[in-house]
């Protein structure tokens, strides 16, 4: 009877309540309780450009989303609309159109909210059309081909008043948010060196590469990112090595296998490795280490649970997730959230335009640092950064 | 350069697919290729009784399933109707009803389905009406308060041809499934041991417990049929043991704390324990040892992929899930997938009658070897039960 | 520099120490200090009996050990002498010897201390001639091979004033020590169910086995030992089911795949698994869950830092530990230093001669309980089991 | 019935023997079989000299391994003499001197081994006159202040046909090698990126710091070593970026946290991150990334399979070890092994002299770049490297 006296008083009379990180449980909660908060608000009503890779992850998180209507769907491929009507049983009001006829969503005053998953190239026109009409957008990144044309279309936005929204999934995530959170909360003490390590799976294809803008603007951007997300600041040097250990991507001039660091003013280091082709699934890790101690996030895996020991062969889990869509399908669904209530209920944008003109900026000297193997350095003293930034 | 030997052909002539085991990635594929497999059919049109615990959950995934029309909502708090529209944006086509006006769910022969998720004492009459009226049922366990009523049903359902499905969500999670059908391909030998962990969490309130059952029939039962579904037998033997530890438990003469073995005719013997309340979260675990190996499925848990390490307190990490909607969250999902492929596929309901009634037997015994401290013997030859099954 | 202002004072400033749970660095610390706590007496001269499983890993803890001085190696395989001999660098003072000159070692005033790791059935003679030559006696379990001899035994070892150690070595274990000591501190609260997993490997030859006792008294005395050590209580009923499937077990009338629970006075429950045979190596865990928390012990394994990510097979760690040596490495040491602690300066026995006695009523009614399919009720009430335990 | 079918043969009639990464396992099965492979040596009779960090742990191996016959301590402390022969039982033919009489040493020609673990300024002179006096050598890192002086120590010990060991003990750890060894058999396929990560842990004094020669040269050459020792090749361009965050190590004009860039010829990329103080351990990692898969060695520690769940706080699991004592005391013990087999032998010795020569190359480089903030680029062809190396 060692441990009987430590029994304490009957659970029934103790209050608990349930662990916030059990974000499931919030929405569960929500939903049982129908709780109106940040939901009050009529429905936005939505035209969707693109169904590709970003595209049907949003179409499906829009679907379902009651706090959307949506109106349009633009597509370049028409043989797909039958299938695709039939799959998500779209009623009548769903309208498909090809981006020819595009001005048909443009000109409809009952839309009020544009989502942008088109590639690359079709981005800038879409935005400036969008917001030339009063819609809200959000945007796939990048805004625009160019910093130069980037800047207008905020500039753009901002002269009318209506919300533009560059994806940065990644921030969306509930590990990596938390991660921040309690790192911006000094659980590390101060953040003395940041490891991210970005590998794709599966391998893009060299279409897409061909086109994608290089590594550093489409992938090593969202390193850059979460790094100065996460510690608040801006490096004044970059270095890069890279190279092209896949023969098709050489050929193309371009990267797959790269790592950086970037020095910054309060003595941290953002260090990071960035691969195009990862054997194993697809390998998101970050880490935050201070004079206080380490937070860091190693890989999500389906069915995490499971073990299996057969044999002498040691111990077997399953594989890490295999790629984006399913690495990353809850900060997909909590980007569209943050997205509404901004739109809905005026709440501060998270992704606000200095930032992505500021990452823009660091993808390219670290494009430099790779192709010419010395450091560059930064100067941030002209880009219009917030004061609590130096 | 020890390495550069082993680099190989280029991964763009290696073909590769993604693991199956990322049903994430399956939904995504799915979704973006529009695949018509499964969901050709018409949907079908439903009526819901009963918005609780369970309740929620289905409607949650039924509103948001391009399968299902939902047509009714059935619940006896009138008070939450208006709300509820409003958080779902439920369109004009749903409507709310009190129980005492469920004759017009039987009546309309438009819905074809009915999902019953109200008060146990309830599901009989509710089974009974739809199955008389033509509409397959999904039932939350139990069919009925008694095993004679339930058999009842069965035979009803039988006669009218129609569904009726006893939701047992734990078969339905792909951790367990997984499992399981790795033990039925031999990965582990000849299974020996089985072993089964459930701790409730929140506590229940007192009022639930009082018309729940008993513990055996409302939640040891899940233990049971989990361990006969993957072991392919029924126990010849069982013995528990089980304590009231918490005052309020006891005073209702009932059990908050349950151990006990099933002894099969194979040797293998299920080992399992259960508790009312469980203080860091929902313990749901699950193991197979056989003479090759062992399987088990630890708890999964919310951003798993979060450590800390914060001074030389050791290792944080996140905690398990807190309860059984998000624990069993995909579960729900799945179990909610098949009954709508037996429905507009006819493909074979996993979940038998003779299985719900040798569950709820078992349950019965086991409950009367915790009382009396003796092992209770089972004779099966009597009960249907299929031939492959001794 | 947004975590930069949580830097604090310098590390300098701060005055920490290491973490008690880091015994090897404790180890270290006394090692580089010299320190002489418990280790200031003069060496104990040994002699030690038997060099099989066990024999070998006491004779490597002795030989290395300085508060030991070994003068005897007893053993019945005088073709082993040269070689070990040689093996060990053993000076000319050891002396080997087989057991029909065993007189020498009992005769020899300057042994104050022998070691049995002898055959089971040699142990009786062993100790009651150590003790009545005035020599403690460390034993390996058991110490005879009845209750009735065992507590001769114990009267002798009394009577003389001398030292009787039974050797339950996983007591020593430092992941099972801190899992007590943080349960006895109450930190779960009062412990409502205890499980304990043991496999065996590799499987004993069929000649250990025909002598060993049988499964309930060579091998599940661990298991029945671990659970009352931890509960400070003993089991008022017992059940276990047990069955031989491998058949030269059963041929032997003997079993290898058991379960068992036992029924504690406070409302405790104590689950049990163990197997003869575990083909993934040396399953060995330990569970306590109370009403405020769960401690568990998990397996430990081998270079458990190495995890491996080929292709997309998932994550490969490790196998456990093989067999006991390994698993139970450094039990063994902590084992050893016990013992000499209460040779040399009296500290309080760690396992007491009524509880040896109560483990092994405990399996006799196991045992018997596998044998008629009945529970079996225990009464301590004539045991001299002391007040505290009731 | 489902898995009986599954069992297959008796396990009596398998032969399987057990996994090899047990090395506990090997060691037992070697002791408990006497087995004279790499023992039938007489044993080296030898001198330490220095019983500070590193010294203490080698006098511990050195006592407890038959191998050795230790002959004589040299330190400058004497007052401790009394103590540690007390606290070792020392027999009387150990000889405790101080170094102003370590002549008596060199001169005893039956000392054919020398351990040098006193301060960095005394290597090179014991190691010049033990060589002088024919004796092998093991010598803490490094063996001389300077790359030039280093050098004469290898030509000499080349002259005498004495062997010269430079103490690298991160290369026996098992799980290091481990990860070596499969990596070398093309695992992973063509290492891509490696990272390696030591943050050490306790702070180590301003002292010890200021006589250290600058943490590139005391503390970052291991992750040199290893990086170049798994890779089997030397970096053509390193970049370094370092800052004295902790005021005092600044004053000293030191760094206490650094990053590091390593540009290998075959395209990979060495990535190191190390710190002066870590608060939660002894953090040592590596990982090696190709484009078959990943291996990594993460933290080991203490009991590792302890887990609790108290409350709803998540998931406890004990700290990692705190410091290298305990991170790397096997790897201790077989850098010793290896050492004798080497000297008794004549096994190859894994640590070349061109080896440490390149190390400390690169260090000096690394260091430049962090005090510049520019690449430097380095050029292998006068080095004498091996031509595999190229």
């Amino acid at each position: 009877m060692a441990t009987k006296k430590f029994a304490g008083p009957s659970p029934y009379v103790i209050n608990t309540t349930y662990p916030e990180v059990d974000f499931r449980h919030t929405e569960y909660i929500n939903n049982a309780t129908a709780k109106k908060s940040r939901t009050s608000a009529a429905p936005v009503v939505a035209a969707i450009f693109g169904l590709g890779r970003a595209g049907s992850i949003h179409l499906s998180s829009i679907i379902r989303n009651p706090r959307i209507i949506l109106k349009y769907i633009v597509d370049d491929r028409p043989e797909i609309f039958t299938e695709l009507k039939s799959y998500w049983k779209l009623e009548d009001q769903v309208v498909c159109l090809t981006s020819k006829n595009a001005d048909r969503v443009y000109k409809d005053k009952s839309v009020n909210t544009v989502f942008i998953a088109s590639p690359t190239y079709t981005h800038h026109d879409i935005v400036v059309n969008a917001i030339a009409n009063n819609k809200d957008v959000f945007c796939e990144k990048p805004i625009a081909e160019t910093i130069e044309e980037t800047r207008k279309c905020y500039e753009a936005s901002k002269a009318k008043g209506r919300v533009l929204f560059s994806a940065f999934n990644r921030r969306f995530d509930p590990a990596y948010r938390s991660l921040k959170e309690r790192a911006r909360q000094g659980e590390v003490g101060h953040i003395q060196i940041l490891k991210v390590t970005s590998r794709d799976s599966p391998l893009p294809t060299i279409n897409y590469l061909s086109t994608s803008g290089g590594v550093f603007h489409d992938c090593v951007v969202h390193d850059f990112d979460i790094a100065c997300w996460i510690l608040g600041e801006l490096p004044v040097r970059v270095h890069a090595t890279a190279s092209g250990l896949i023969t098709e991507v050489k050929a193309i001039d371009d990267f797959d296998n790269i790592a950086f660091l970037l020095t910054y003013p309060s003595g941290t280091v953002a260090i990071g490795d960035n691969s195009r082709f990862c054997a194993y699934g697809y390998d998101q890790r970050l880490e935050v280490f201070g004079n206080k101690g380490m937070i860091k996030v190693e890989n999500e895996k389906p069915a995490h649970s499971l073990e299996s020991y057969i044999g002498q062969d040691g111990i077997k889990l399953n594989p890490i997730y295999y790629s984006f869509p399913s690495r990353y399908k809850i900060a997909y669904r909590r980007e569209l959230e943050h997205f509404l209530d901004v739109v809905q209920y005026g709440v501060p944008i998270e992704v606000s335009s200095w930032q992505t003109l500021a990452i823009s900026k660091i993808a390219t000297a670290a494009e430099e640092s790779a192709r010419t193997g010395k450091t560059v350095e930064l100067d941030w003293s002209k880009d219009g950064i917030p004061a609590e930034y130096s």
